[in-house]
């Protein structure tokens, strides 16, 4: 019978409150006349849904001026949306740092503040640094721990639907991580994890490179790439949560590892040593013969990776973010291969907002869920088969 | 502001409509007074409804049963939805023959039919070759044309959102053809042209190895492979409609084109020519040793290409289809290469459609269509920024 909800009151009571709720968010202030006109509502459900919002605390009344009162009488009330009645935080859980971003309900950002932590940290230790990041930055905002509302949580390595990190090479004791319920105990309020190039990809369509455009392909470039797609402004996590984890072509025999391509040696790099990979791409730009040789290699494979993405996926724009140390060495080349194999080649460009890209889109994903819950009406009706 | 359409009376009406059709469509027949139980519309409204769709002859009032009438006075008045007042044409524009599948407003199929065609044929004949398929399997099922609500067309090539050709590198005369409009001339209802790959995507998830899942990639296996992803249920079509194109991976350098990949001999295989592949298959399966080792190169190719695939969308299964001919040797390496990169490697499951799957999925769109101006109300109240 798919789902019925044509008789349902409190569904009906819930979406004229979202409707309301939504008029308000977009105008700065406005008169129960203005919001009754907008809506379409009648003037009686509007006054209740008013009131409502106001006892949640969602809803203020302003002041009325001074000035305007006298003059012709009493004035309409006009009511605003308090987008200080609750907060948000984006995190972003990186193999060399940690970051905290804060925002009030409309995703103004108010605070950010990162730490240092050591790649081999183990998984305790790299939570404890997280934790007191949060908690220095609420401390610095004067924003109780209580008035969070979301918190959104990037995270290297496949993330499943709960939290779980699934499988994670770049942190020590990462994989099989519980890492939304480990974070749970720090907040009441709901925590959603993502992988780090999904919440990225979310970040630059949100206020980065990709804001004009719903189909996007964001690539976290680097010794070990991911990647993070949006089909029709919307995350494509796969079913199984792997989507876009092109790294692993490379055991599909075509070649050896990245660290291994990039490395002017015998000996691959570590996969997770940034300063190496820079030393390399520092030396190509001096002119050094071998490690020109590397970036080459290095640059073909992640050329390869992305354009194979590119022909299963269709994206508008490819963005690539991750290391700003190589970038200018893989831009060009992409284009002319993405030109060579595509029809319609997808644009090309560098990440806008580089590296607060993931705790940015782990903001946004805070905001989506709040969202969802204070101003959604979507699917709401639907008969179907 | 979104669309705010709290207090359209119109939209009303089409819901309630909408929500009336589906419960009658689900069941059998049914009374006023269990509509409007199940719908949880009013008494009044649900007879306003039920009146408003006789009079456009998708809903019938059942004739009494006599015994029932003598017995308790008249009886409560049936209704049932008339799957028989429209029917839905599912067209597959092929190589080597062209296949039209006709269906009732419930999606049953009435009848089929295929006619062999050139693969050297013009444009116009591929054309005309259509229209007396489609002409015959109407004569013959007594159904006339002008009952036609919906026509779906599967074809080869990257098919843009009006219906239009933008690159097909299987049928002459075909990259550029506007394939949409030129049908539309014979049909006076809507016709919707989709990629064949997709279409059969579409197919085998609603009747073919794929029923029980969301997300499935469709691999077209052949001398120019193609493929359609549903993702979340939903045709993933791309930006410019060329998602899957996969076959386009041998121009990154990574070897020969498929054709020359299957032959025996130094000249490489015509990209259209179904025999002489099915005869290198033959060969093998004799243990003829250069046959063996063709197909062997031109399996690691697909496989390769279906990998890249699954590793950008992460499907939950992959159903290959296509060519009956060398399936057996497809399977089993592309399990173990998956097996081998992905962490949770996708159900991978040949075609239960088989040569039907392309009208299959075409008919299956058109369907969608109907369904979607007579029965879906998703999506009408939308507030979001």
């Amino acid at each position: 019978m798919g789902r019925l909800t044509g008789g349902d009151p409190s569904l009906l009571r819930r979406i004229n409150s979202a409707v309301v709720l939504h008029a308000l968010r977009a105008a700065e202030h406005a008169t129960l006349t203005e919001i009754t006109r907008v809506t379409g509502l009648s003037r009686p459900t509007v006054e209740g849904v008013v009131e409502g919002l106001v006892e949640t605390g969602l809803v203020v009344e302003q002041a009325a001026e001074e000035g305007a009162t006298r003059r012709q009488g009493r004035p309409a009330r006009r009511f605003r949306f308090r987008a200080e009645a609750g907060h948000l935080l984006g995190l972003d859980i990186g193999a060399h740092r940690v970051t905290a971003l804060l925002s009030d309900l409309d995703g103004r950002v108010l605070g950010t503040l990162s730490k240092d932590v050591d790649e081999k940290a183990p998984a305790d230790e790299r939570l404890e640094r997280l934790r007191s990041t949060v908690a220095e930055l609420l401390r610095r905002a004067g924003v109780p721990r209580g008035s969070l509302r979301a918190v959104g949580v990037g995270s290297p390595g496949i993330v499943e639907a709960d939290g779980t990190v699934r499988l994670c090479t770049a942190l020590p004791e990462w994989t099989g991580l519980k890492l939304g319920e480990r974070l749970s105990r720090s907040f009441k309020c709901p925590v959603q994890v993502e992988n780090d190039a999904n919440a990225a990809a979310v970040a630059e369509h949100w206020k980065g490179s990709a804001v004009e455009s719903d189909d996007v392909v964001f690539v976290l470039a680097g010794l070990s790439p991911g990647a993070g797609s949006l089909i029709g402004g919307r995350l494509h996590r796969g079913y199984g949560g792997a989507a876009g984890e092109i790294g692993a072509l490379h055991l599909l025999g075509l070649g050896a590892t990245p660290e291994a391509l990039l490395s002017t040696t015998n000996e691959p790099l570590h996969p997770l040593d940034e300063q190496a990979a820079a030393e390399v791409f520092a030396h190509a730009r001096e002119g050094d013969a071998q490690a020109l040789a590397a970036v080459e290699r290095f640059t073909q494979r992640l050329v390869h990776d992305v354009a194979a993405l590119v022909l299963a996926i269709d994206p508008e724009v490819v963005v690539i973010g991750g290391w700003a140390a190589g970038l200018d060495y893989v831009l060009d080349p992409l284009r002319d291969e993405l030109a060579r194999c595509c029809l319609r080649p997808p644009r090309v460009t560098p990440s806008k907002l580089g590296e607060a890209a993931v705790a940015t889109g782990a903001l946004r994903l805070a905001l989506d869920h709040v969202e969802e819950e204070l101003f959604a009406v979507e699917s709401t009706v639907t008969a179907r088969r």
